[in-house]
């Protein structure tokens, strides 16, 4: 008998595969076990493009675990990366070549790069995603910081993410940590900032370049409902992996019902 | 030496046992991979009773895994079902009957009838149940609409859960989302409005018929201590089995408390 | 190539080693399956110092499965105990000494003693307490009560914590539930009522003795920045043990802050 996916359409089609260029999704693990993580490649490898090893959390493991973590991601075809707060303090203690050296060696794939927390000039920025780009790493930058109290004026995010572009890195990502609220475009309730959005967007020439932080369901529906089934998605906790896809796809209420609207006898 | 339960009573006593028509637990599956629902099996698969793979989830699993995965669950003496929304996809594509089969091939042995989003008038509602029953399924429809905005009159959910029932439904859900907030009974910060539930039964026959979402803690404790330890529960996330289970039978402090204030002195 | 903790410097240093006496992570555990468990016990049983199967859950468990699951903790050094509610239902019952006897029976190596909801008086509570010491149980209380009407004067609150401490008690756990809103030192939204922590260590000569129950990142950040890297915590939820390490050691943005702030040149 025929597939599921041959019996019934999907209702917000045009979902791109592996590798993806956009719709691109990556995970946030706080520390799965094997088990976990291979429960996960098989019930969702298709669907995740990035795994961030998330904070400085990647110190805490085994040597030999975080090894057979690691090739048990790269091995599903994913890419995974440590928390750009690790990387952070490796610069600011003056050992970023032996910080990007290790994680070379125990098989990261891409780097993440960010000032969250402690800060980091231009010129230096650059040098680092030169170093990570010359090891091999896929460099994804990040822009905005954790502090509420310290957000980035949008011109100098306009600036910083054209030039994370030229300077080479895959995508930029706008920062909502792990909680999803207070931080960046969206508000203490965890609630969509329209105007925060509309004016990123306003100053970024390919939007595709952009990698947004949306921890939350009504947060991945918003950005969904308005850049389409393909924006790109980050910091998604791991057990959100196939709701997110019917979102993205239309098999769940919430965009189903745009699709629905549109053509409510099926044409 | 005595197991555990002949030392101590139950503080609420007369807990169903499998196969339950009341005391009824359905859990909602976002995408648990194999060796999650064997741990799931292992611990819980007394006090569960059915498993929905929710929204339209069930599309994006290899067909091996999801096989496996419906035969673990079905082998527990737990029954299986997609989520509605799938359901109302195939209705509105028009290919009703070659979901149904395929949901039969692969194992499914429950069904949910819903129309959350995709409207679906009363006669055709008949008509789905009726097929779904013929192929063998057990049947649990839902009332109630998913957006907040189009809510269903009292006297209309009366209609459709007696005449649901009356077409051979095992239950009648009673929606409240994954999140259990701002749909049906529960106000948008998760709370219980009891005028509603009051209203709900009011129309209702046997109470046993319904089958209430209750994501949230506070919601499963409101309804046990409203209708007992008994009342049918949905949408439970599968981490809080055996924490629905202390609830039920008085072993969490919300509900030990009733029966310790009935007799303190325990005699 | 050395291992990462030789490369990068933890920005908050001191975290102490197993065993503990400060710096003691509680695991608030709901139900894991085994295979969860082996996944904790491989990634996190460096930073958990005791897992509790909180409320009356144990009583859910399938002998075999619950034996076999407290092998594994206690094999990896980990303190197990059921939670608190399921002795204050022995004690209610008038069956402590059959309670006790079984948890020993199954393996369980520490006990906690509350009465957060069944009253047990003070004389009693000391016969508790004595009767699992002799059992050689760790023996870890708690003070609180699990409804916010009924909370607890600090007066009695310092002379129940001296008390216990006298007795034997290992630590004291402030109460805080699974949710950590609405009760002990914490408001309805979860934040820190801080006049509050402020006159429980008033009247405590050693705060090593108290265990914070603290399920949200937010209060565990406080009570870090407060107290320091090795504050003991409980109630922490399997999934965070990780992030929770990271925020002890300064390896995430809200800690790692602090350290940078003081000397943003790392010399």
């Amino acid at each position: 008998m025929e597939s599921w996916d041959k019996i019934i359409s999907m209702p917000l089609p045009g979902r791109t595969t592996k590798p993806r260029n956009s719709g691109y999704t990556m995970v946030i693990d706080k520390g799965l076990g094997v088990r976990a993580i291979e429960d996960l490649m098989e019930t969702a490898s298709n669907w995740i493009d990035n795994i961030k090893l998330t904070f400085g959390t990647s110190a805490f493991y085994q040597e030999n675990l975080l090894r057979k973590k690691i090739d048990i991601i790269t091995s599903a075809g994913i890419d995974i990366m440590p928390g750009g707060t690790y990387l952070e303090v490796a610069f600011w203690q003056g050992v970023l070549d032996n910080y990007l050296n290790k994680a070379r060696q125990l098989g990261f794939t891409a780097m993440e790069v960010s000032d969250g927390t402690i800060s980091i000039e231009s010129n230096e920025r650059e040098n680092i995603i030169k170093k990570a780009l010359d090891m091999d790493f896929k460099v994804i930058t990040e822009v905005g910081k954790k502090d509420a109290k310290e957000s980035l004026p949008h011109s100098k995010m306009h600036k910083l993410i054209a030039q994370d572009i030229r300077n080479g890195a895959f995508k930029v990502i706008i920062e909502a940590r792990e909680a999803g609220k207070g931080v960046g475009i969206y508000d203490s309730s965890g609630a969509v900032k329209e105007n925060d959005v509309n004016e990123i967007i306003s100053g970024v020439e390919d939007i595709d370049c952009l990698l947004w932080e949306a921890p939350i369901k009504n947060q991945q529906q918003y950005l969904i409902l308005k850049f389409g089934a393909n924006v790109n998605l980050g910091n998604i906790p791991p057990d959100d992996i196939l709701a997110l896809e019917a979102l993205r796809q239309g098999l769940r209420g919430d965009t189903l019902k745009r699709a629905y609207l549109k053509n409510p006898n099926y044409t």
